[in-house]
């Protein structure tokens, strides 16, 4: 069952299309990662904060890259990053005109 | 531009099957909020906590929303929600196969 994985941590910049400048490099990878399936990139300039909300294909792999993409932000000064592994509600996610995924 | 509202909170069931038959008329009325876009529906059983990812036309609507829905969820007995509203950095997310919009 694909997992819903949201993440967010303080983050100071750049932000936008400087952001995008800076980081397509590390957006192409992502999309080689095991079970990726998408992500949308989340940013808020005033409140100094970033994340993702991700879909993989399953438990293990939304895990693994949480690990990993931790491990990574660490490294950048990123000490605190909140996450969370959700099941999508398809059904009423149809209702509401976003299923996870495009079948 | 367009918000994300990102929202979770402990919450004890219906899920899946049972949770889509009980929310489904709340889920029709959601599609009628001002500057609605779309929501993923999120679950998680085994960490009893459920929530939204959603996309509202601007900062307001999601922020009128989420009063809304914080009171409605209080009213369910759920005292404690988080919230977060982010920019979607559109750039980076066409990179990784999920823009907020299909335009």
């Amino acid at each position: 069952v694909a997992k819903l994985l949201q993440i967010d941590f303080p983050f100071t910049g750049p932000f936008g299309s400087e952001m995008a400048e800076a980081l397509k490099g590390l957006a192409v990878s992502i999309t080689e990662e095991p079970g990726f399936i998408w992500k949308i990139w989340t940013e808020n300039a005033a409140e100094k904060e970033a994340g993702g909300i991700y879909l993989f294909e399953t438990e293990e792999t939304a895990q693994a890259y949480l690990e990993k993409h931790t491990a990574r932000l660490k490294e950048l000064g990123v000490e605190k990053v909140n996450a969370k592994i959700f099941d999508v509600n398809e059904d009423l996610s149809r209702i509401t005109k976003q299923q996870s995924r495009n079948t």
